[in-house]
């Protein structure tokens, strides 16, 4: 990069930042608590929103943003469960960013208590921008391989949450999950770390009572 | 992005396609076929690469080129099968870029026949960018799902070769090899698809077949 290209980024992620603090106030003042799962595509980011929906409703309401390049498709997959959803495409762009968010912030209901955000499949990019949520929970498949942690060290360090997702795979891959959660911990050591299938439900109601512990605290701090 | 980045962007897009229209006629003029490997992060270029060194040894020289953001790990992987491998760590930087593989490429042994390049693991911004390859040829993993193409559509629009990746999956995950085929297909009609298990060989030789083939068109081509 040349002098002229650093300068830019820096004020590209300058701006983000300063956005992002005021969506992360605005959600907070309204009792919200706001997710950003990041992750390479098809680690399953929008089957594990499927099965917080499900163990979610009833006790909680619970709203989307899906960040894609193109198609509706993973929005309306969420609309499918009954929860409310906004379609982000960024036409080619490779993260979201946190004035995409806060243009669909005057849409989500005022009695909402979840709003996740799904990232742009991209396990680079995404890491360094804040949408101004509260909780970043980075997943990794059993497919992947158990060495992506230190082969992609920004969104792990950046994250607060790990999620191994697609656990009923791992007697069938080259995956060791203690492996891949043990390098994860050597680069961000307060990561909390699940293991779950959403297809199976394996750890699903353990995460979903994590964020309802998260959300509790959360409100605990505002008040 | 505002003007300012735009101009930016395009300076560092117009160098990087100048120097890999420079590595291009080097590479073709030493009779070396470059083959540009693009994927997510976990698709399996690396387990693809490591059967195609078993496949093309004794009839072939191959030459591997690894980007990653950090780690050796891939580079490692590729000298243990007995193949020169060059390990590119980005530090960073969500893509190579062709200038990074020319100051490789004089320590490339002149008596090579393939380059392969497998790029750093991102399904978006690496298909920005030519690395000088005369095919370029992007993987899809049967646990990332069929939907992949039409999400990720320039990756599948640059490419010349599609690989579904870790077939031996199929009958576990929700994925339609014809359906993810049929999408790419519809994207890029020129597209020569494959389906292979690195892990089981399924494919591999018909794979290996592909790319002696190419050489030998590559080389009459020259000639």
């Amino acid at each position: 990069m040349t002098k002229k290209d650093v300068i830019v980024l820096k004020d590209l992620l300058g701006t983000n930042k300063r956005i992002a603090a005021e969506i992360r106030r605005e959600l907070r003042s309204r009792g919200i608590l706001c997710v950003n799962l990041l992750s390479s595509p098809g680690s399953g980011k929008t089957a594990l929103l499927e099965g917080l929906a499900d163990r979610l409703k009833g006790r909680f309401r619970m709203a989307v943003i899906e960040g894609d390049i193109e198609t509706e498709r993973d929005a309306e997959r969420i609309r499918a469960r009954g929860v409310p959803a906004w379609q982000i495409t960024t036409g080619g762009a490779c993260h979201l960013e946190a004035k995409m968010v806060g243009r669909v912030l005057p849409g989500v209901p005022p009695d909402v208590d979840f709003l996740f955000i799904e990232n742009v499949g991209n396990l680079v990019c995404p890491a360094g921008y804040d949408l101004g949520e509260s909780v970043r929970c980075v997943l990794l498949s059993s497919p992947e391989g158990d060495d992506k942690p230190q082969k992609y060290p920004q969104a792990f360090l950046s994250a607060d949450v790990l999620v191994l997702t697609k656990s009923d795979l791992i007697p069938l891959v080259p995956f060791d999950p203690d492996k891949a959660a043990g390098e994860a911990l050597a680069i961000n050591p307060r990561l909390k770390v699940f293991r779950v299938s959403a297809l199976r439900g394996e750890g699903m109601d353990e995460l979903a009572g994590f964020f309802a512990d998260a959300l509790a605290k959360e409100r605990a701090g505002r008040a």
